[in-house]
């Protein structure tokens, strides 16, 4: 019995021009305004056309679909109802803008005639994400109209294709539905439907431009600034040509280059600069190329500005992503079509092999200590050597990305995550969830207080059975601050330190986690290398102030093992 | 030793400018960029110049923060770092807007030359809140120009005078700050500093129009709809007048009018409108003045829609506060103003008398049940017949409200808050506590549901060891779905019904809170009875379906008894 045919022929539109496109997944908060999208995504997701997610708090639904989008590199539909649950979807949505991650947002909306009137439950949701979106199209209510179908159809596939579209990001879909909500089921989708296609374009240097900067490049000691980066194909042709050029490759532990076994590939970056040792001056550069978006170490950021040296920035979207503002060339091309079409270097004697003595001397101290005590660095340390290839490492901000760019020298190539666009504590259990659930062997690094921020985010773990070891560096409160200068004042604790005295076992508990503590390297090893069945908790206890000297004795040591190598 | 002058100097000038306005209470959640206002707040905290919390979960932070200010009706200031952070604020800045809550959001950022170049933690914070907040202002970076200087004063006065004035609301001021953080402490507030003052208006109407409004509604079946409300002076209007008019009032749970001993305050209306009886043609009113804010019954908005009435909506700030589109006439007016210059009409007999006995019929029946046990409804009957005066009665949105709409008839005369703006069950945990803060006795109404959505802020209530009783409906799910048309597809329980299965217990023992279990009416009100000495959660066990029926069998009984009153 048909009884609301309008509307049904509107939803199958929408959902088959998403799958027409390559829809695979799709995250809704339950709410009564969504309910034909809700029905109707149930039924497709019963059928096998579709995964659905379903995740009560919009704040971790919304970091859950962008785990997802990370991880599968295609726009995921995230749906709510009307009013502040659109809200909830703000932190998320502001990442996924600056970290370039593609995410479909549909907010369902009251009708016209039920806004700005005071209606409940009713708020202005029009551009409600303001510039945090690249896109933002108000959907037609369900009409019969044709033209208006036509329309609606072909705004969610241009829609799916803005999101996909380099630099990929959050689009937001604002869909008005009148009462009754209940769609006709099942829904039926038309084969015939009309399906848009778009194709990406390449960038082609001119034979001048390339010319030139091969002569540029060419008898100059070089490197590669590697940034985070998605593109597997930018780093085979980056790879290739520093090898190739004898150039090394200072590689971001986003960057998906960490592990890769080469002599080019340079990690300890972070802890030499800030060594200060006189041998950074025979490590100097005239010529730096950069890829990827905005590094983490804040150390490199002072290196580009003290340097002298020419660099060029391959900055393919002219997202102005060079803060230090120090770019002599901004080239707008892709690390692939750059590395492809510019002929490789005669290299240097010597150059590559500078840089080269100096990591093997950092691998050298930065090893797992003998006396066999966790610590944040060592917690680090135990993930290098455990990783397998197909681990999916998600990095927390704040200390955790920052311990894993000093010191992660992992044996194996891993794929490494983190929410590193505007760097928030927030949603990270979520994402690193979301990520989970396209890939078998899941682990999360995060300290107690970002745990904390989204521990709703476990809800899915426990609904959906995921499986993901999730490491609590537990430091009672935010360890960053300790690196700060109000580190000595007298309201410290109070206004940021912050401890939580958050029980983390019952925490694991009330999500029905596996609980264990780590209290040596040689137990947590032992628990990284058993197969997750299930969310599993792992706490290692820290101090805050420790950390601190931690790092600064790793620093000291290695610039005395620098002045050994030089004298020798 | 001055090393960070004009930092210093900039920061008290806001602070010292927002206390001549009448601050008092601050929120901050922790960053690195809000440094400076930080450990000045801390300082004046510990000098009791202004209460400060802290609070890690910035989403909680906002909503804690709306609830200080919805007690205390006056701006609170609210701050937080750069990047994610903010946008944690957006669902409690939209609540604030639509349910006009005093609030002063200061987002803290980077300097203009880290914006838009991919610089860390850095987005686009300009006009971040779109047309959530009433206005937006940029703060200028602290400097020694003196103009900027008064800027800065002003800039901050004036917005705290925007979100105070009527219709209150939030404003967000966004705070440039360049490194070095640290100010020089301790910072010295200035005497002397420029206060600006602003005065309210009252409405005047014309003689004319005072003649015309009394002649309309003599010797006319009236009633007053009286809306959610905060002004305690224009409810003692309201009442005298419809007392000496003997005019009924329809008291809204929020109006702050139930429980205040009159024959004129009817509660009864949202169970009677869903009786459909006879009796219904002999209540209809000839005239309806509305007051206050969008009720929470959607029986009035179809009673509205079937009325022939002449509908008067008192509309003081041109809210445009009537979506159900009826009203005849719209007055710029507040109730006090309205109710104040409008003189008293002259009692028709019977008219009050037929709704007073009607009232009296449905308290007879909307009693605790003889066999004690406990269901959505008796609890609402326990707090109505135990909640004292001083009680702050904090109700969640979906279901709760809509019981307590339906079914409270306290003793006493108790305060009762919402967030019934945007409605959300977002945020509502820390609401509540915000309130908490300022007021001896508080419960919390809420269903297990919104309280897992922001279990989080339970973490505020153990920290600063607040005072307050929190039932939980645990029915395992979002039980108002159950009362609309899709309660029987077969995907409900999934994209619906979302149970859970939260063990409240172990919540309460991770918060410190103390539990227990009421499963029966005498013990619900026991517990109720005892002064909280701290976090207290009581939870009571329901079934989803059993709501429905309950409150459809109350409604039968209605209208069986009034069909007997009818016929004796």
């Amino acid at each position: 019995m048909k009884q609301n045919e309008t509307l049904t022929t509107h939803i199958s539109l929408i959902l088959n021009g998403l799958l027409l496109q390559g829809l695979t997944t799709a995250v809704i908060a339950p709410g009564s305004r969504s309910t034909p999208l809700a029905l109707a995504l149930a039924q497709l997701a019963h059928e096998q056309r579709i995964e659905l997610f379903v995740d009560v708090d919009e704040r971790s639904a919304a970091f859950f679909a962008l785990g997802i989008a990370k991880k599968i590199n295609k726009p995921v539909l995230l749906i709510c109802t009307s009013g502040t649950a659109a809200a909830n979807f703000y932190p998320a949505i502001c990442e996924a803008k600056i970290s370039q991650v593609p995410l479909l947002i549909m907010t369902t909306d009251r009708p016209p005639e039920l806004t700005k009137v005071a209606a409940p439950q009713a708020l202005d949701q029009d551009h409600f994400f303001g510039n945090q979106v690249k896109s933002f199209f108000e959907l037609p209510l369900p009409e019969t109209n044709h033209d208006s179908q036509n329309y609606t159809n072909y705004i969610v596939q241009k829609s799916f294709q803005i999101a996909q579209n380099q630099p990929a990001g959050p689009v937001h879909l604002n869909q008005p539905f009148r009462k009754p909500l209940m769609p006709d089921l099942p829904i039926k989708l038309d084969h015939n439907q009309q399906k848009y296609t778009s194709f990406s374009s390449q960038t082609t240097l001119s034979s001048n431009l390339i010319k030139k900067v091969h002569t540029n490049l060419s008898n100059k000691r070089g490197i590669i600034l590697a940034g985070p980066n998605q593109n597997a194909l930018s780093n085979i042709a980056m790879l290739e040509w520093a090898k190739k050029s004898g150039w090394p490759i200072l590689a971001d532990p986003l960057s998906q280059l960490r592990g890769i076994s080469s002599p080019n590939i340079i990690t300890c970056y972070d802890s030499l600069l800030k060594t200060n040792s006189d041998k950074l001056i025979a490590l100097m550069p005239e010529i730096i190329i950069r890829t990827g978006q905005t590094f983490v170490a804040a150390s490199l950021a002072s290196f580009l500005k003290k340097s002298q040296a020419t660099i060029y920035s391959l900055d393919e979207e002219n997202a102005l992503n060079d803060y230090t503002k120090t770019t002599t060339f901004s080239l707008e091309t892709s690390a692939e079509d750059f590395f492809n079409q510019i002929p490789p270097v005669n290299p240097l004697t010597e150059w590559l092999k500078e840089w080269s003595v100096i990591e093997k001397v950092y691998t050298s101290i930065n090893k797992i200590n003998s006396t066999d005590t966790l610590n944040e660095l060592e917690v680090v340390r135990a993930i290098a050597s455990t990783g397998s290839k197909k681990l999916n490492l998600f990095v927390s901000n704040s200390m955790p990305i920052r311990d894993i760019d000093s010191v992660l020298q992992p044996l194996n190539a891993f794929r490494i995550f983190c929410n590193r666009g505007a760097n928030g504590i927030d949603g990270i259990v979520s994402t690193a969830l979301g990520v989970s659930t396209k890939s078998a062997e899941n682990l999360l690094l995060i300290g107690d207080l970002a745990f904390f921020h989204d521990m709703n985010g476990l809800m899915m773990a426990k609904k959906y059975r995921l499986k993901i070891k999730i490491i609590v560096i537990n430091n009672n409160g935010g360890g960053i601050f300790s690196f700060l200068p109000q580190a000595g004042s007298s309201n410290f604790e109070e206004v940021f330190g912050t401890p939580l005295d958050i029980d983390i076992e019952q925490v694991a508990q009330l999500y029905h986690a596996h609980y264990s503590l780590a209290e040596t390297v040689t137990s947590l090893k032992k628990y990284l290398c058993t197969p997750a069945h299930s969310l599993e908790i792992i706490e290692v206890r820290t101090d805050r102030k420790d950390n601190v000297a931690l790092r600064q004795e790793l620093i000291n040591q290695f610039a005395s093992h620098i002045q050994t190598t030089k004298e020798s």
